[in-house]
């Protein structure tokens, strides 16, 4: 952490600063020039409030050179986490696909795509009970009921499972579940972030609205400091001026945060585009970024779906992209996953 | 509710549609064109899920005429809500200023606060018991211990306290508290909403980090839906691109919320600017725009604030502020609220 | 400027970058730590081109202590700059109030909203000649027979003539205009911003759609830096994610502005809102945080504006406007600028 | 386009609208509802100015069904447009590799720049010789004898050029060049895009900063319109909150491009992420999403670039990262032009 002092601090204002320092455990160096003075802080700065430091009243600004994550950092685990789910493994070098509806409706939709999904190809379900919606008039999914349908699908498929937890107080529900998802709304709701990182089980962690790369891993950082390193990051689209997509697919973020950390990354071109059309090239493009997991919506019916059917691809379609997405996973080096429970 | 056909569209894909469409109770028109065709929905179209009609095969584009949202919609309830606490009137044409410490910290410190900025004419406390902040290493506030001090401060000043809930969990410490607040992370936790929907206590509710103000009224519609219309909206900068500021003030928000909407708008210049220095100028111009409230961090000691320190004010410069906000207030017509418990 | 150096640069790379820094006229200090290496650059960094510097192998960042510009930055000239246009002084203590329609259209329609935004009190005269608009297929401005239009108005009314000039290429046509106006989408158009730069007119320098406020300082350092030191700077909106208003209003703006820079700053509510109704709240605003101008639209019949109808006042709005507006500049000590030609 | 008017229109001023609207030479149906009434306009809208209708009294909104744009769409022009350049083809279904430094600084670096980046399998070389710069104290470009430094490449490997023209008054010197480069912060100087319009040479057109996809095709369109057509469009990453790249690279805006207009898509990895190491996976990500063409920065010596070398790929990385490209064009059936002049 580097600390630049405003013109005109005095030796003592410096004085008193350095001795501030001193209650956070790191060594610190001032430099004198003519105009500007800076101190270096080094040692381990993770645990120092950035904002206590810029509150000082001699200092003009603060750099951080480490990053304030440490679990989640792949300068201290350098290599890839990988994630066993039922057999699959996420992170592991092979391409997993979670597909299915983005609610759960009802069983004979569920069970329906389940079957679907699992013909062509895909490694895993995903499906939502709990959704959280702009509007309270719109559908709230169908909470308990939804992920009993999911167990249902899995019984069926061997299909494990992914589903997204909206509230700590609904934790309980998912102690069957495989795969917790915290959506792009939660990725900051820390509360819940520390609950899960005392839970054993896998979360897909999405990034937010607006979300950093670094709040994301910061995020993760929350569950991981509690315990729980099971966290496969994933990249949703963020929000920006543009409206020809419903959010923008930032797909450098994939390479950028394979850099930064030894966690696995998901990519769901469904909710970044909310274009069926645009879901086939993104996710071939996600692939080619070097993702571990793509999340696609499928829908048998995306006319009469009770969310998101703009965005679903039908079982057809899904069976035609995964041909495709098979292909490039194999180019890659990555090949789908195979694994069965 | 207008809904634009795709070109090429046979007679009866569009008749279908229309069938599909009489499960929503309202009244469709079908204006036929050479190159296009439309169909307007006459009605109430609240409840009407806007996805699940853009997902129909033939629709080309959705355009909702009638806002979403009915019990926050100042076309339904002209008159401005009021909200009292403690014989303040939030909403009731007198201003408010609610100050206070970012963090409790310790029971000295809130005190000092609390009686400096009473001293200084603020009409509230505000003080944050539970912190949402970015790294699981930083301080995560005092808790329940922060809600008791906060009530030792309002019994020793008369001052109404504001203060957080990050949790639906935590619901229960608030049942003292005068005003709950919802912070700029939990806008859109959309089951922590609906429980507040059910308290009979005022809701200060902060527009989300890159939230619409649509989506602020949504979920000010979610609280009211379930029967708490003690709604207060809070602008707080949104995130841009733009680093100079924390956030960027969207100071039109509040003469385009007054329009929309007949709940109370708050404006937060600390959290929106994150510098000291900016926060009288931009709490003068949030008056001269017509805001119902001020929200402003003051701390008796900024250097040594726990959080948040770079964007306080000291109990001085606060008192020097509150001189030019009582001025300007005085001159819009919404002098400070001189309530008293 | 302080440059970080990556984990485990040798001795001879830091001597070599220690080295090559010297060709910049500076002084450099190295602190050296356990796990990191900072260089320290101490003295006038303006010239160094930070790219330049990120871009040596063994630097892992580099941040700016001072600012970039020396020409526009107040610390190096405290005094606000004062700009004289025919007995108006923006930047010097008044308001001036800057109106006009978005397009000149016809002679009638151009000196009847002159007539009529002068005895509303208006001080300078502004429209458009040259037009930038998003579609080849819209009118793109009258050219220089606008500008002769509006010199005829300013003959009738005496108010000054503030018009954009859209192409290095038209700037003979300017001669005659009072203050030349550069638009958001010209504001990084440095060969016309150099040219100007040799010109000795006013320029109003309109901050870039989604421009930053150091970029909008870069961009006057490029007008200042060839000798022109007449220029005013024009918040107009940003471009974000909310669709509600046309852009943000950025209003924090203008205070940290007038902290960085000696430089009048201009508020344009129309083009900021693109919203009539939220013209008066957000000029009001304007005033309240420090602005000493504003550019206001109005036209002598909306409806049948050329461009922009949707944000101008008719002159009856206006005028009502401009009473509220003359109340609040007095108020804020700064009245409405009385001088006349 | 449809128009939706506002509650409470009379009979009269609803005709008096439809009257206005008989200026345009295009059908008008009317639909009566018991709350909205609704205008649908029938024919060729791409003449009506959206804003002129926005701004009449009773109109509450204003959708358009078709595209603003005529010649750069795909509607009207199904077929892709292939631009041919000294033998290659871009938009022909072979991929086009554009490669070279960020600024020419002298004759041995572009000319050893120029024979390397042929031998690695580019297929055009790009430069800058007139460079946009946020400073004015940073170096500008070698302008004429930068594009004479180009033309001697050029002369020595067969590579066409490609160079960024930034204003007008320049253009006669690019009169050699093969394709003329518009650069992000001109992508809506439409002074200078009709002037390229007269022009009989291939413009790369880039996105704005911020610049959404229909607003560059609206600027390909001012291109057209005047009578070229060939215009080859540019993703190179949009301004947002993140800044952990340089900007967020918008890949789905290919395929998305794709369907709305006939023109040719280049990808911009290096000005998009603005860090070295993700070039590769980005132009791997491109090449999948299906991109025409890709634009790397390469730099004989990286670390002495006067501009962008935190960006550049050495010869020896641009070699390897060809490796891969090549692979991956084959794979997804548009292998790298191989045609020569």
């Amino acid at each position: 952490m580097v600390i630049i002092l405003k013109d005109g601090a005095t030796k003592t204002q410096v004085n008193d600063l350095m001795d501030w320092l001193t209650r956070f455990d790191v060594k610190t160096n001032l430099v004198e020039g003519v105009h500007s003075k800076i101190i270096g802080l080094i040692g381990d700065t993770t645990g120092i409030d950035i904002e206590s430091v810029q509150s000082q009243k001699i200092v003009e600004a603060v750099k951080r050179v480490q990053e304030p994550y440490k679990n989640a950092n792949r300068r201290f685990h350098p290599d890839n986490t990988v994630i066993e789910v039922r057999g699959r493994k996420i992170g592991g070098g092979a391409l997993n696909v979670i597909a299915g509806p983005c609610s759960v409706e009802t069983e004979e939709q569920t069970i329906k795509t389940a079957i679907a999904v699992k013909e062509a190809g895909a490694t895993m379900l995903r499906g939502g009970a709990f959704k959280p919606r702009t509007s309270p008039y719109a559908f709230q999914g169908l909470g308990k009921e939804g992920i009993d349908i999911l167990k249902k699908a899995r019984e069926e498929t061997g299909l494990p499972i992914v589903t997204e937890v909206m509230d700590l107080s609904d934790l309980d529900l998912f102690e069957d579940v495989d795969i917790i998802q915290v959506g792009a709304r939660n990725s900051q709701n820390f509360t819940l972030l520390k609950a899960l990182g005392r839970c054993d089980k896998p979360v897909l962690l999405k990034r937010g609205l607006s979300g950093t790369l670094q709040e994301l891993l910061m995020s993760a950082e929350y569950i991981m400091s509690e315990g729980n390193t099971k966290v496969i990051l994933c990249e949703r689209g963020i929000r920006t001026y543009e409206t020809a997509t419903r959010n923008v697919l930032d797909l450098a973020s994939v390479p950028l945060l394979k850099q930064k950390t030894h966690l696995p990354i998901t990519v769901d071109p469904s909710h970044a585009t909310g274009v069926a059309s645009l879901i086939e090239p993104c996710a071939l493009g996600a692939i080619a970024v070097g993702c571990d997991a793509l999340e696609i919506e499928v829908h048998i019916d995306p006319q009469h779906a009770w969310s998101d059917g703009a965005q679903s691809l039908t079982p057809e379609q899904f069976t035609a992209t995964m041909e495709k997405l098979r292909a490039m996973a194999e180019f890659c080096g990555r090949p789908i996953d195979t694994a069965e429970n």
